[in-house]
């Protein structure tokens, strides 16, 4: 069932996107939302990819200013001379598409910059569409040259676990109030965060957030002998974001130096892989489901002239 | 995957059913309960099945008196010289196993009989799985030669209309008080009654709960030309059940002669096919996404030697 145009499209578009083609890599990103065998033709097209990006991943409650942060922290990036990636997901409702779009526009400060390349996601009607549609938008950006790739995501619910299993960093930000420690770990970001932003720092209760989330984080039982830095920010006039930088190119040492990344990496491959299984298998369900070759099957079992598990295996065996 | 001994036994047991022998008909519904390979070869070796019992679903709120009537009901068949079956399924939660014991226990005044069957069947863990061993039960025990097969469920959420997707004619159970028309709506049951029960019809209030029905049925757009019927009974004295009865054969024959009878069955067979397909698919996707095979993939992907869309192509082409 694949394709030929498809794949033949998919393999131009990828020639066009190693000559460094910005529209073509925002057709196959859109190809890869859209899922389905135009994806996987699309995504096979690219080649096998070492995935040598880091992947940073930026989470927190709506409104604790994530998208002006990774703005700044695009900023500090492109003055050390990397070509910086951002995917603004939004896995909350089809109903966001207006603050994706204020996330983009305030990204727009860089965009005459070749060397910043920004697209949104959105949840659509398939929030776990998202979640398949993340790491793989991740890996075609990769491929295109980008290094770090930044995935800025709403804390909601499982989606930010979801995202930061996508990424190799996750960068959990706060604002000062909201830094009760019980609510960090209700939403359950603790676990998730390898570096702790408050950001609006310039706000009263700042320094209390600080010291509450560092004392939480200090009591926790953390499975890796990385301690995870709690950093503040004003990002409205970027201060604090050159540390940012080097605490995120510190923790990404850290997970190279101790076979982590590698670890993470292959965990991400691992469920990536099953994914894209069952959504093939799914697929095929509903396909076996209904036309002439199912009503015929149908019919003879109701006649009573086959039985239903021979009927079954025959689906299962000869449409493949 | 097929097992041959499961295949083998489950042929030995076909045959001991042919024969009339009640525990391997047991046996081979545990399999059947199970799930899985074991119930698909056990299934298969009863070869294809004409379904020609008349399958009866009794459905309604817990507390109206289904188990009783249910009894009685086989107390009048028997008298009629057939050979009842009768299924209890309880799909609210795994924690009413006392609740199905009752059941059991009610129905234990038949105990005696070689031409009852009776048998418990709970949701345990899999609610899905439940709908799916439904009328893969109901199968084996039509092709024991019971007729008409008798399904019993508690009327909870949507699994009264799967039940009814099962039945040839569905019997809703009310009681006198119960019988807010409103409510009924409410609990989607009028959408599958084909005959309507006022149980406890000795309480106060009985006519009015007949009226109320009777008035909101003659409203409702219903799609065939049957008039489901409002009877009234006090199923603990069997009183009306004789009545009962009679509108049973009536339903069927009116299925018979409407062509309705073969369209249910069809339906059935239909959704029965595709919750095979599925169940299966979802099964090898679980073992596609394991062991060394999967293991050696996810490393190739995970060292950019492969690329994971030819990686779940390989997992899904030669794992058959």
């Amino acid at each position: 069932v694949t394709d030929p145009a498809a794949a033949e499209d998919a393999a131009v578009l990828t020639e066009r996107i190693s000559q460094g083609d910005r529209s073509a890599l925002a057709r196959l990103l859109s190809l890869v939302e859209r899922g389905g065998d135009t994806a996987r033709d699309a995504l096979a097209a690219l080649g096998p990819c070492p995935a040598l990006a880091h992947v940073v991943g930026i989470t927190g409650a709506p409104g604790a200013g994530k998208s002006t942060l990774t703005g700044a922290l695009v900023g500090v990036l492109r003055a050390a001379g990397t070509e910086v990636a951002v995917l603004a997901v939004d896995p909350s409702s089809p109903f966001t598409g207006g603050a994706i779009l204020g996330d983009r526009i305030r990204m727009q400060v860089h965009e005459d910059d070749p060397g910043v390349f920004v697209r949104s996601m959105a949840a659509r009607n398939h929030p776990g569409g998202l979640a398949r549609a993340t790491p793989q938008a991740v890996r075609v950006l990769e491929h295109a040259g980008f290094d770090p790739v930044v995935v800025e995501t709403v804390g909601v619910g499982q989606s930010e676990v979801a995202i930061a299993a996508a990424a190799d960093t996750t960068v959990v930000v706060v604002n000062p109030g909201w830094g009760d420690a019980v609510q960090a770990t209700k939403a359950g970001l603790l676990e998730v965060g390898d570096i702790f932003v408050v950001n609006k720092g310039d706000r009263p209760g700042a320094a209390e957030a600080v010291r509450e989330l560092e004392s939480v984080l200090g009591g926790s039982a953390r499975r890796s002998s990385w301690r995870p830095p709690v950093l503040t920010t004003v990002a409205t006039d970027a201060r604090g974001v050159d540390e940012l930088a080097a605490a995120l190119a510190a923790h990404h040492a850290h997970l190279r130096a101790s076979g982590e990344l590698a670890k993470r990496r292959e965990l991400r491959v691992r469920s990536e892989l099953r994914g894209m299984v069952l959504e093939q298998l799914a697929a095929r369900a509903s396909a076996l489901g209904e036309g002439p070759r199912f009503d015929s099957l149908v019919a003879q079992v109701a006649a009573g002239s086959l039985d239903p598990y021979t009927a079954a295996r025959d689906l299962l065996e000869t449409d493949r």
